[in-house]
């Protein structure tokens, strides 16, 4: 399994996302800037792993600051906090990872030694426990996935998005590994092409069948019977049920209704936002316009005069979504109970920063 | 108004639309094998075009055989219009101008060199008569735009793809031309991008305001009341209004139905096929892999071992299809008896041939 995010000792060590599927290549982020940017360039991406990434993006800011007094250091800490969230403002990961650690360090009586220490076990702990969620979402939904379906996902969900085997490919990987035979039909997922550039990759390194498609072809794809299970991944939900996710998300949520396909989201607790009542409240970012009109950053499609769009996510309203897959268990609609049976405690207080 | 196909004489000269929007290159095409090359790879398309265009290329390959018997002529122009209809299946006018064209010729009395000047004659007329319906249909479809109205539309179906000022978009250059105050959003129509290439560069010369999205965002953009009106042509209509049109004009439909915004289609008679009683009849063509896996036949978006699904159509069924605006008026459902009070008669004997 590819790790898309590990910690050296002094730098943290990330795949280049960029550069696939031509070429696998590492690199090292050693200070909040380059954290930063990276998760801005979407070097690294994927709800989960930029909530973990963000957090060593914190610790590569305060690990130098020890000497500071503990109310600089904690000053220090919040323009950090500031300052990381603004890298991408839809997944709630990355501002829940930072807001509940700076919560916590702010409240703590430990000097600032103890307390960057506090830092880096804690997105230590994050690391290892991704990787955990991700088996146990893998487990739980599995067994939607039967022997000869065809399953559409969309964007990139698997090792490359996350600390573990991914959401909704991890659930993927489960079943393969379970040596069920099925196959998965890929949107490309234009502007940034993920699901070509990145599923396809993983899907190629861990052997399961895949079929590449343009983002248009999939309601036609339904038309023809060539699709079982719709499955994708989530960067924020609310406490309705409400899903923020990659654009395009929605438009297959429509047409997996029309259909009378089932659409399910995966996506660990850590990707739901229970401040927030709908999803219309979730910010959705918009990014430059030059990703819609030049392919790969190199190739213009269009006219040097062209106004774009280019919402980066949208949103799917709860009464579209069949299921929610998490770690605890797949719930179900009406899912503003559902979400409340979860427990999202587990999260809440780490050891590692109140001790 | 831009020409995108004219006869020089001895010539037919298009805009080769694989060079657009970076540059605008006229090739002239010389030989039935010219013809269809240009047909095949797309140099000339959109239904009206081609099925004008593969008229000009039966004279081209008739042109020097006036000498042949009688038998042998027509034979010969069989083969040719075997031949021309293999380039693009889907679209039924290249089969119906070639077809009705041949039948005529095939039951004359007339010697093989009156043949072929009535075989010019005939592609002369297509193309001053195709002027016309885009003319009419813009007429025609012009009322159902409004000031501050937002219209999408898909693939590119104006100049660039008929012998006038185009179907959809004709409709939007009449009602421009009008002072009509709208703007339109135009799908970037993977995978060959017609929508950004060819429509975003037709507006741009025309000055009507446009946005360009993907795909995807279709769906997003209803759900923010976005989008007013959908707006599409057609490559082939059967006798129960159902529409085989450019991929992802299905997912267009699906999704206005679900948003309850309007659903028409733009087509000139030329574009039905009462032969075939419903879509599910219509071949649709499927191209070759590389057009999904490589951006402008020149970058790479997967990895090599990629196995893609390219249909360059889907089918729409006529119950998700609001109207069909034709150069005889809109046409409302239900399409089997409306499609019946369509004076079809009008574009089936050709003077030029018959006399």
């Amino acid at each position: 399994m590819i790790k898309s995010i590990e910690w050296t000792g002094v730098s943290l060590k990330i795949i280049d996302q960029n550069e696939l599927p031509e070429q696998l290549v590492y690199t090292e982020l050693r200070t909040p800037d380059e954290v930063f940017d990276a998760i801005k360039k979407l070097k690294i991406r994927g709800a989960p792993a930029i909530g973990i990434a963000a957090v060593f993006g914190l610790y590569l800011g305060l690990k130098d600051k020890k000497d500071l007094e503990k109310n600089d250091f904690i000053a220090h800490a919040h323009s950090l906090v500031e300052y990381l969230c603004r890298a991408r403002p839809t997944a709630v990961n990355l501002k829940w990872s930072l807001q509940n650690l700076l919560d916590t360090i702010s409240a703590s009586t430990l000097p600032p030694a103890r307390l960057t220490g506090a830092v880096l076990d804690q997105a230590l702990f994050l690391l290892k426990d991704d990787q955990q969620r991700c088996e146990k979402i893998g487990q739980h939904g599995s067994p939607l996935i039967t022997d000869g379906m065809t399953v559409l996902t969309h964007c990139n969900t698997g090792a490359l998005a996350t600390a573990g085997i991914g959401t909704a490919l991890g659930i993927l990987y489960t079943a393969w590994k379970m040596g069920k035979k099925f196959s998965v039909m890929v949107d490309e997922t234009r502007p940034l092409l993920q699901g070509a550039r990145l599923t396809m990759w993983e899907l190629n390194q861990l052997g399961i069948p895949a079929t590449l498609i343009t983002d248009n072809m999939a309601a036609y794809a339904m038309q023809l019977n060539k699709i079982d299970l719709v499955l994708v991944g989530a960067d924020r939900i609310a406490a309705n049920g409400d899903v923020a996710n990659k654009i395009g998300t929605y438009n297959l949520a429509v047409i997996s209704q029309f259909h009378r396909i089932p659409f399910y989201v995966a996506a660990p607790l850590s990707s739901f936002d229970l401040q927030i009542s709908d999803g219309r409240q979730i910010p959705i970012e918009e990014r430059s316009q030059e990703e819609v009109t030049h392919l790969r950053q190199k190739v213009a499609i269009t006219v040097p005069e062209a106004v774009c769009w280019n919402p980066a996510f949208d949103m799917t309203p709860a009464r579209l979504i069949s299921g929610i897959i998490t770690e605890q268990g797949i719930i179900y609609p009406p899912f503003e109970q559902s979400i409340n049976r979860l427990h999202f405690k587990t999260y809440q207080n780490q050891e590692v920063v109140t001790s």
